[in-house]
């Protein structure tokens, strides 16, 4: 789970993690306070993106927008929530793939166009973007921002002669890609996923009101249940008539985005039939069985190795331990150390616990490896404190491939496993053992349902053609 | 001179006057520091705007983007400003005509279209802004802002195949109204002023840098000449070959907008050959001629008054006093008096002088009426300090009717001298005397040129047709 | 441990917990960026209180001090931190316990007095405050805060003529309660700890460096190493002769606060001997020794039961679950539910993982119950999602008796275990079962230390003797 | 007039000026909204003081505060404002004379002391305070500022045995130097004046109110009327039983300070029997008698000037000109020029209006000289924009010694009158002409009064003993 905020400038270290985009939350609730209610649920999806969050609401006439950089809670106070008037909203928290971190890319964006307002909200990633911006510009379309929503939305502009929900059909042919996008206009709610499901999104029920989010955490949240997820390649239109379905643009295939379960999601939330939190643990135990180490202590990297170092310690009997404490408290502009005290570093944030480590075999357990900085110091740190051994266990398989329906891989040359074998990364981060879950153990957590998933990233196979030569890097329109 | 920073809400009361919308400046300066120099050019001229503030800059390869409400000095601090980078800039403040007061709305506006990057700062107002932005429409573009300047920049890009030069030509052949219009790519940067010359537009040097501004003061600020003003109709283009200029929209006559030299320019600009402090305090000798009253005194309404008010004094040979002092110290958010001190209203901005006051016969002299509520509190407030008789005296004619190029006086029915006759107004404000200066007064101040200017706002008389029914107010395109 | 920063308003619901009133770092090191070492220190110790944040720096000839209300990290910036100048410094973060929250009482405190200047960062609470500050005030005595800390450096003043370790002796004479407290002169570091050492302090060092701090996670965190404790009653002076130890006072017996291990301190601090990890996971055991009950799952009230959990899972051999999600994202600002969202109440903190519990039987740990209206809202939640049975476990006995060297439990009034019986509160809350850890049992755990803690607000055995009547609440000096 | 906020760090450029300390508003009303009405009373007396703001409200039984730096408008907004309950207050903007600017030096101060609360706001300065703080100091008195108000409240404390008066009377008797002081206690306002009458206080009424002001423009503004000054040595005493004065130290002479009506006060005030705007009209016509010079223009330096050259217009029957504009929106952080663009200097805020002056013989009239830089680059610049000669005239003999007695004149030694002749000094500033207003021009303007008033910074002759060897400076006490 991706719980901290690194603040402006990315707080004490960089984060060695995968980077989630955004989480979207709309709600159509007559009578309800809904600016609030999406409040909450950008709260609660406050994990998928720290970095500018927004609501639009509409009241049957027009759109209101309020919008800034900052945590949900930062953005809003009580009387921006209670400006807003009206009986549908789309909400936003962004971290940022396409797009340089800038004002003028948080959203959600709302245009005017020929038919009126209309208000985006949007997670993922779409591969074609320069080609269908090109297109659009040759014909005279400008753009304020570097983002995929910018062009999204001129699309179905461009489309929308026949109606929103034909603009719609249209745009999806075009784009390719992983997504999931919230539409609003001043009387509906529109939610649309990619025909591969790449990208999450549920829909829920909260009294007479309808709800689409990005995870089911958010529902809970706000007191909603959860109906179902949208299917891959469906339309909902939620309006006075209430929620109507279209499915015009099929896959031959499900697709979802793996590294949902493994890093991104909360644990409390369930996405397309799984509960984050059993597969995670699942995960772990896989992990343990695959790796059948002889240790004193399994301890997690707090908090995205929690549960798979759970579920590690159970299978393998090996005690479970908290050998790193982590500081929460970091607000909005941490200050980094300084070159004199730069030997701080990553304890900062995760202090070693010498009472536990002192003199043990230790099992440590994170999720994912992707540039491997902060793994060495991880293991440096736990030696100083104490440790004997450090064996480092991953519940997901070498990142090995850059990510292009959503998820801030970094560049290939910035994987380590893109370019070092499995003894090159040991020895680069110091452990006295390695291992990365098998795709075979991680797919096989899913049971039936194991050629449901994207794993692009670990095996090459990207479900949806890639451009090539493909710009690669979030500043590709800038 | 209109020097209030009138804060987020509005300031004290209603202030009772025309608002000019914007103030633009620009420079292409090889070596310069030109987001500096742009930042004190837009300081110069912050009495045009005290709304938002931005500043563009170019470097050849892009263009960097920072605004934001507020005063210029409250918009940029040192780490703003140096993080600019280029040869380039533009810069706009902001009061507000067309576009609701929302950051959305504050420029410069960059975009992204088929040649590139395009940055606007711009004055004005479009008449048939309606009209244009409904076609534009029509064919797929989409607007994020109410502004006209996202219609300028959807046009030109439109028209862009042949170049900019003849996108702007083709843009000024669509457009009506009055303007003047800075725009910025990453090599070039470009003067456009509408064909009658209603906004002003001044072309300056600073050794080898060229600069673009609403007024000459800015130059003189800046450590500039002031080379000539830009020609009504005219396009001056600045990039590595210097400066270019062409005119391929011709109207038949001039017509500067008056109100420039009664109000809104500051005395120490130099505008269409006419110095405004030399001309303001013509207008007011020219009311003492015309309103040959016997009194004790001459005061100012500051600071909007004071060059007039000097005048009068001169040519009567009645004594000037400052008999109303102004506390400038409005921060950035005034609190409003409550309904129960209400009585203290405007006279926390305005306090009269009791030992100047008492007893005395004033002329008071202010540049316009525009609704009559300040107007009668401030003739109240003089007779509660002592005055024997007040005379209220313009600078300008009746304001009858409705501005389309870029002020904004409000609409007809909120102006008072639309439907009041002078004796009316007189009692309404509760004078013992009322006079405007006549048309023929004030034109006569500018001798032969006295055909050269736009005075629709007294007479009616309007250069560019306007569409009928025009659907006034700013919120217009909201 | 207490991880959440509540906001300005104390976040979403009462925080039903002991608060711990401060946290103190203090740092003697020439060459060393003392006021950055000092910043990253209280940053480890942010847990301790959140209300406000301060730094005084010592260079030899003067005291600097800035400090402001919220997180170090949103009081300090970069620009701040480096405009210290010096090798001394002291730091503070504060809940509040005496004073109300509000800057004047905000730590360190500087004072000037006859023999140069003094800063002041104090941990705990003097129980005879209010007869020592009617006396200095009888003589002449102003005071600007509410805090204990001002009333201690007068006594200090008035104490020193013969010298500043004098002083201090003697006001450690006339000052009843648990403190911890640390002065800044010029030149000199002094830590002083109450006779019983009810609140803790210990000594670390980096390189040359000494050090003084609440817990020794911050010493870890700074890349210092732990010394020892500070004793019961010692005062020890850090300046250009090193470090030295003086004991004036005595207490015929320790009385470590005990809930400091149970709740307050870091898990990965090691305190008067003892590691805080090992000693809440041992709480944990012995409570599931006194109370076997059949169940399928242990799971932990985020952050402060975790640790508990663990041991009571690893005791009595049921699984250990995460079923209750923890929401981090609390900003400066959060925005408490209005009436007709109320129901969403703790949900928006601790969401219940309807997988995990859906028809189980659960063991919930926490450490502490105060009032009893937040756990009451967490059985209530976990049955609606599904959980079959609750049984509610404390690692901590009933708490019955207030607090009054330091820690905020609230007045006796408010304690529910102080009103109801063990089967009245189980009532109260809903749970299925109850169990609080014996007296006994808890101090068990520190086998032959058992005698050297205070157990006041379950035993009513104060160690030190309290003013009667006691005028009790924080706000008594206001 | 010191109409500037001069931002932060001092502005633009060194206001080359000497400095008022402070304003205070003090009113007692039942049934009015004290708070705010203070609020704009400070509002009025914002030329005082930019530096910090603060209000502090009675009800009857405790006093709350709230204080900030920053303009009135800056540091209060509804919310604030309307979080005040009672029916007295008292207000304080301050510049800063002793104690440099930092938060802890902000007024009102408020203390808890034996008899209750006391809050504390004044202007001026003690000359003994350094005296009278050792000697504080050496009975155990601690301070946490650097201002003379905490010594007075220390010895009001001190004094209290037999009630408030009398130790406030005993206070005076203590205290040497210029002040105006209002202390608030729970229920009583009470102002004093110093026994010279050296720093000003009037005393006003609205309706069944009382209030306490350094000028009476502030109970123009808020619709009061002036009563009476207060008269020197006189203690006010406002409570439920009305007002009351006792005056139990008197001295021999009045000696009002005079640089109030040369530049402090607002020309608005009725100060000690005078107008100062005819005051300061008067002192531009004898400067005129006494320099009959041959000139085209009279021209100020706005705003400080403006009164006085038009007294030298009229007196000379030279035409009066504004020659120099002055930019009044200087926000809150004005950047400063770089090296680069430094010429640019005084022009940010003053620019020439070369249609006015080019070819013309130009006096320039202005208040006073303290260093003498800022005057060199305005004769510099008129000469620039075209002026012939230069003549510059002051409003004041030259400044030769420092003020004891509340105004920051600077160290004498950088009072450039201090060491430079006439002759010198107009070479210095590169003027055709200089002359400075004799003292007997100056004093003649008062008629009968002028022996009362203090003209020691020119004179040298100093009402009330300083110290010797003063330390001078107002960073004494740090």
């Amino acid at each position: 789970m991706a719980e901290e905020y690194l603040g402006g400038s990315g707080g004490v270290w960089p984060a060695d993690k995968p980077q989630e985009e955004c989480g979207i939350f709309g709600i159509y609730g007559a009578g309800l306070d809904v600016a609030r209610i999406t409040y909450y649920g950008l709260y609660a999806l406050q994990h998928r993106g720290q970095e500018s969050a927004g609501i639009a609401v509409g009241d049957g006439e027009r759109i209101q927008l309020i919008k800034d950089m900052g945590l949900v809670s930062d953005v809003f106070n009580h009387e921006k929530l209670s400006s807003f008037q009206g009986h549908l909203a789309v909400g936003h928290v962004r971290y940022s793939t396409t797009g340089s971190s800038h004002p003028v890319n948080a959203q959600p964006l709302v245009f005017r166009y020929a038919r009126g307002m209309i208000g985006l909200a949007h997670n993922g990633n779409i591969a074609n973007i320069t080609e269908l911006r090109s297109h659009l510009a040759s014909t005279g379309a400008v753009f304020q921002s570097s983002t995929d929503s910018e062009v999204i939305v001129n699309l179905i502009a461009r489309y929308s002669q026949n109606g929103l929900a034909d603009a719609i059909h249209k745009c999806m042919v075009d784009i390719k890609g992983g997504y999931a996008i919230l539409l609003l206009t001043e009387k509906s709610l529109i939610g649309v996923r990619d025909p591969f499901g790449i990208r999450p999104l549920c829909l829920g029920r909260k009294g007479d009101a309808h709800i689409l989010a990005s995870e089911s955490c958010a529902l809970d949240t706000v007191g909603a249940e959860l109906v179902r997820d949208v299917e891959p390649g469906e339309i909902i239109i939620i309006d006075e008539n209430g929620v109507n379905s279209r499915k015009p643009v099929q896959a031959g295939r499900r697709a979802h985005c793996i590294f949902e379960y493994i890093y991104f999601a909360r644990p409390d939330s369930r996405m397309d039939g799984f509960s984050v939190s059993k597969v995670r643990r699942e995960m772990g135990r896989q992990l343990a069985r695959e790796y059948p180490v002889e240790a004193d202590l399994v301890i997690p990297v707090p908090d995205s190795g929690t549960t798979a170092a759970r579920g590690f310690a159970e299978q393998s009997g090996i005690p479970f331990e908290e050998g790193l404490m982590k500081n929460r408290y970091i607000g909005r502009t941490f200050i980094q150390p300084t070159q004199s005290i730069r030997d701080l570093g990553v304890r900062l944030k995760l202090n070693p616990v010498r009472d536990v480590l002192n003199g043990k075999r230790v099992v440590v357990v994170d999720d994912s490896i992707v540039r491997g900085t902060t793994s060495g110091k991880i293991v440096n740190m736990l030696r100083e404190f104490g440790a004997r051994e450090v064996h480092f266990c991953l519940s997901s398989p070498p990142v090995k491939k850059s990510c292009y329906y959503g998820i801030d891989t970094s560049n290939e040359e910035e994987l380590i496993a893109a370019h070092k074998s499995l003894a090159e990364i040991k020895d680069f981060i110091g452990a006295d053992g390695l291992h990365y879950l098998s795709l075979e153990g991680l797919l096989g957590v899913f049971g039936e349902s194991r050629d449901n998933f994207c794993t692009a990233c670990f095996s090459g196979d990207y479900p949806v053609a890639i451009p090539k030569p493909y710009e690669a890097g979030k500043y590709v329109l800038e």
